[in-house]
């Protein structure tokens, strides 16, 4: 049944792909006769690229354009078209995707913008095209979207001007860009080197088509050897999923730029989308563990393909520098140090050996051979010795001034070795010397323009991961979970979903707001001094502001004094507010206490986030997210990771904490994510107090939202 | 009398320069007849580049080399030299050096590696030659130096492949380099987008001329009005400051890149200078402090300068982000974001402004005119308005897919609005697009290949400060000062010292090892707990592993016992120690501690460091350093810099901490500057407990190193 399926996922997938990217026929909606408008542009760019098929000019006001006969609509072109690509003003889009439709158009690819992007109204009129399409099974690429390139087909279905290039170069990397012009410009700034595309699509509103079948198309394609993203948000993080572990199944590498790093940039992103803005720790979370790489400058994302086609992620991290500039290597060893890789110099075995050749080399991060390494013989010996080496993960090759002016000489020894060989080889030219650079991309070795986007390569290749697949075991149901995690009875308190998940929590102590000295004596018996007290009331919100939060109170006397105050204080500042009451709280003085978040993101749904607690994790945003449910030791991977937790590591030989109770504890609150039916968007324990080893960890605070 | 020197050094200046970069002869040491060699390329480069005057080869075995008559040795050349170029092996440089001297050579540029870079040998055959020069008053550049450009001399006296260029492009930055190779990539990266410099130095190990002095020929030179540095260390920080501070006053910016940043970096660049490894964040307090603009990525260093040529520090930073390509316009967004600078999006006067005109533009951090924007009059009327409004300081304008094939229509309405305007304008273009990079450099607009290096470049400009001149009162001498800083006398301890600089510190008070209990209450008379235990024994490095350390002791009855075991254990663990008693300290709780050190680096001199105390300064690398002695005012901007200090501004609601008792303690501790005859290399205040506002600041333990 399953098999069944399949196939018939396959043939459409196919039926797709050739529609999309190997069409015979192409209508040209609103294509203009006037060389200065854009959209003349599309039937320019097929011809000129060598497109073969048939193309059909769509304009109710010309009977022929450019030398082609042109029909008014087209559902009036004589036979069924492949793929349309539609440039008409928003308002008339829907009109002509029911014309196509009509024709039976099998994917029609919308350029016009006013859609989905622009608010309540665009989205409204998206979805009435994505109905007037599926009508008839027609698919649908954006709107708003820039259109489809296919360098091996000469198909160039798009307005862009980087079409203008003489020649599309080919290529094995394919690109899908959620920005329309960035496709155009990194296809100019890959033509501009010699590093070519197989396909490139943008994908606009992602409609109908997105991101995740698109890539699913491109894991099937035989001319794609790695998947290139350019993303502002992530729309179907399922379809992605599934698409990017096929892609990595597969081996083909999937290397993705995001936008909305900062948090101007994220709100940007999101009202670009119009998407709801979520966190950008969710999305690098998602794609981590779906096993994509990512990269943090735009030439990286073009630039790093040839490191990692056809590999796996690395179990470690070493990398050896060496070439015959040593500004230039000492650019490469800073970079690297800046992003906290491990560069490893060369090891007494590779010193001595290459004494035998008598090559002397020194003991330094850098392997700098100077002037007189550009000698071939010299060169050879020392990266052959550095490829056979188990003591580096890969090896960047820094080339300076003859790279431009003798690329065959400079670049030549490089490619001998690096060609198809099992460790990574990238290659940094310091001069402008784009003759090296295809030369390096035609060998299929990664090249680099830039210190800074090859060191970015480096860090993303050793912090690739493969796609997490973890069992996490399934959460207990029980009534009180629930109840909790739909907001309904009475068990709504965190206490009851702290006791359920098995998570300690500080001992409390609920007094009434007039509670007598012997009724104090009774109820706090065997309570630990210190201890906090909070006022309860349901009018309450900021406690601290109204008086109704008391720290670090040291015994029985001074808790009496105090609550009268405070029940004095809050009266005068809340004069109509409730109060029922005290909690009083035992104060744990653990060695760290730390932020544990769980929160559902609007795009990627549930994660868990680990933090250093109080405001340091913020100021120093040192927080570390994953997707949740994790396993415990997924948890106790993420706690390795907050730096600000290097003191319950034994940093500096401070006492180390409980980190095994920790990970549980992480663990088990990030298994909220496996509650049926949950309204809980967010729940935080802020602090959670981490004692030391074998002495667990207590929970403070812990807050929940639900939708 | 001043002036008279001043005449003179400005005659001496304008003899070398001319020697420099106009001479008008050069004797070629070591030139080849073998085009294959290395050695016979500066003859060649100097003819194809249009140098007219006089080229003298020596080599002692050809008669003529390339058509011009070859000499055995400089002193044989039958007229004075301006400048000579050596490109012999180490060891023959002596000798040729003397010859040149013989000659009556006014300046030669030595190639030739193998001196202080190499370790002490080479450091005193660098002292050697540099003698020899000095006997005839002939200046050196280098050794290991890989020569002179001047572009508007065609004097090209190098070996680097760069100069294979067809043409060299002139223009109105020029270069300082301490790495070689890197010269010829920059001039490399520069000509490849029609960006041209007026004239380029290695210079090599500055073992005569170096950075401060050749700066303040191109701070003297019409044709210079920026000074790009790619730095790897301070050689002459008095001879750099006095340079970079007449640029500043001189209106000709100084731009460095600094490598070393990393903890590896930073090794390799000391090690491939022979200089002693200091502190980055020393040099870059340096730079900044002295006016210089410092900027994190390689291509900035030649994109930004026109963004600066003929401003000042902008006393605010905020930027506003047009252009034509919604995704273009959000990488640089994000990036801007990515480096905590404000992105100011239109305000409500230039939306309604831009009204009147029919033009709608939304309230959003990013101007995006979209494809209907690239219209001259829509994008033209956008920019006029933000040039005009007092809201932002600088216009970013993102261009998209016509500016690579349209390069006129798609940069000259911003070349129109840009050229000499006062408000600073940069240019992001998104494809490759060197035309149009060329159009923009000709107008002497900033242009930049990448996101990146274009806010990079706003970061550095913003983050760009006249030079520190405010005056530090004197420190008052005495003889305790004396003594401390000397490390004679008696009057060492830390405690001497604070009290000198009028710093509280937290009461402490020392018991004798076998205190009685009565002993005990009468020195401890008046002493608040908790209090600290510290053994006291000149045995004992580390006190917390042999159990000399005790803290959080809440009453008298536990001191008593605590000092009982202390004792014991501290026996035990260090039989033979001699054990002369415990220092018992208050533990004061402030709202912070904080790390105040001082220390003199190797490179730059005495800095001062603030940061948050503990361990935390360390993990997140959170200090901000400045050069010692600094202002009252200038510690109290230190202080607003450090970002875990935030809860002390009031981040939160949080309580406000005494930010001026910190700032004053800050900057009596920096005066140690001012010491005479100082010995202290370190002193470390760790922590000083901050309390709130007008509660002070209390010393708890200070660390003092001599050399």
């Amino acid at each position: 049944m399953n098999k069944a399926i399949k196939t018939a996922d396959a043939n459409v997938g196919a039926t797709l792909s050739k529609a999309l990217f190997a069409p015979e026929s192409i209508a040209l909606i609103g294509a203009s006769g006037d060389a200065n408008k854009h959209t003349s542009l599309p039937q320019r760019y097929l011809r000129k690229h060598g497109y073969t098929g048939k193309i059909f000019p769509v304009n109710p006001s010309h009977p022929e354009i450019f030398g082609e006969v042109s029909y008014p609509s087209a559902d009036l072109i004589p036979q069924r078209v492949d793929h349309a690509f539609i440039m008409l003003p928003a308002k008339l889009v829907p009109e002509a995707v029911s014309q196509c439709a009509a024709n039976g158009v099998r994917c029609a690819t919308i350029l016009s913008a006013g859609f989905a992007e622009t608010g309540d109204a665009g989205w409204l009129l998206q979805e009435d095209i994505l109905k007037r399409a599926q009508r008839t099974g027609m698919r649908l690429l954006g709107p708003n979207c820039l259109g489809v390139i296919n360098t091996n087909r000469g198909v160039a279905i798009s307005a862009n001007e980087a079409l203008e290039t003489p020649k599309l170069q080919k290529g094995h990397i394919s690109l899908l860009s959620q920005s329309g012009s960035l496709l155009g410009s990194l296809l100019s700034r890959g033509q501009s080197r010699g590093l070519g595309f197989a396909k490139m699509v943008s994908v606009g509103n992602e409609a109908d088509l997105g991101v995740g079948e698109l890539g699913e198309i491109l894991v099937d394609d035989p001319d794609t050897h790695a998947i290139l993203l350019f993303l502002e948000t992530i729309r179907d993080p399922q379809r992605f999923s599934a698409m990017a572990r096929r892609a990595y199944a597969a081996g083909k590498p999937v290397i993705a730029f995001l936008l909305g790093r900062s948090p101007i940039g994220n709100q940007l992103a999101a009202s670009h989308t119009g998407a709801i803005a979520g966190s950008n720790a969710a999305i690098e979370a998602f794609l981590r563990e779906n096993g994509v790489i990512r990269v943090d400058m735009l030439e990286t994302l073009i630039e790093m393909a040839p490191l990692v086609i056809g590999r796996k992620p690395c179990a470690r991290g070493r990398v050896t520098v060496m070439g015959t500039t040593g500004g230039g290597g000492a650019l490469l060893v800073d970079n690297l140090g800046l992003r906290n890789i491990a560069v490893a110099g060369p090891t007494p075995a590779i010193i001595e050996q290459l004494a035998t050749q008598d090559i002397r080399i020194s003991d330094s991060p850098l392997i700098d051979l100077t002037l007189a390494g550009t000698n071939p013989r010299v060169f050879g010996a020392v990266m052959d010795a550095l490829m056979a080496s188990p003591d580096n993960d890969a090896v960047i090759t820094v080339v300076g001034s003859s790279s431009q002016f003798r690329p065959d000489r400079a670049v030549l020894p490089i490619i001998e070795r690096a060609r198809g060989a099992a460790k990574p080889v990238a290659v940094f030219l310091t001069p402008h010397a784009d003759e090296s650079s295809r030369l390096l991309s035609d060998a299929s070795i990664a090249v680099f323009r830039t210190p800074e986007a090859c060191a970015d390569a480096m860090r993303a290749y050793f912090s690739w991961q493969a796609p997490v697949s973890e069992a996490v075991p399934a959460l207990a149901a029980s009534k009180a979970l629930t109840a909790i995690s739909q907001g309904t009875g009475t068990a709504t308190d965190a206490a009851t979903l702290l006791d359920e998940l098995g998570i300690a929590q500080a001992r409390t102590v609920e007094v009434a707001i007039d509670a007598h000295d012997q009724d104090l004596d009774a109820r706090l018996a065997g309570l630990q001094f210190p201890v906090a007290v909070k006022i309860i009331s349901p009018d309450i919100a900021h406690k601290t502001e109204a008086g109704g939060v008391l720290l670090d109170v040291a015994d029985i006397n001074a808790l009496r004094t105090g609550l009268r105050q405070m029940r004095d204080t809050v009266k005068q500042r809340r004069p109509g507010a409730r109060l029922e009451g005290f909690a009083i709280q035992e104060m744990r003085r653990g060695l760290a206490e730390v932020l544990v978040g769980y929160r559902v993101d609007p795009r990627v749904g549930p994660t868990i986030t680990v933090g250093v607690g109080g405001v340091l994790a913020e100021i120093y945003r040192d927080v570390v997210v994953a997707l949740a449910p994790v396993s415990v030791d997924g948890a106790r991977a993420m706690i390795e990771q907050v730096r600000g937790l290097a003191p319950l590591r034994g940093y500096r030989n401070l006492p180390q904490g409980d980190l095994a109770a920790l990970a549980t504890a992480v663990s088990a609150w990030s298994r909220l994510a496996q509650l049926p039916d949950s309204r809980i968007t967010e729940a935080e324990l802020n602090p959670l107090i981490v004692g030391k080893q074998d002495q667990g960890v207590v929970a403070v605070d812990a807050l929940i939202v639900r939708s």
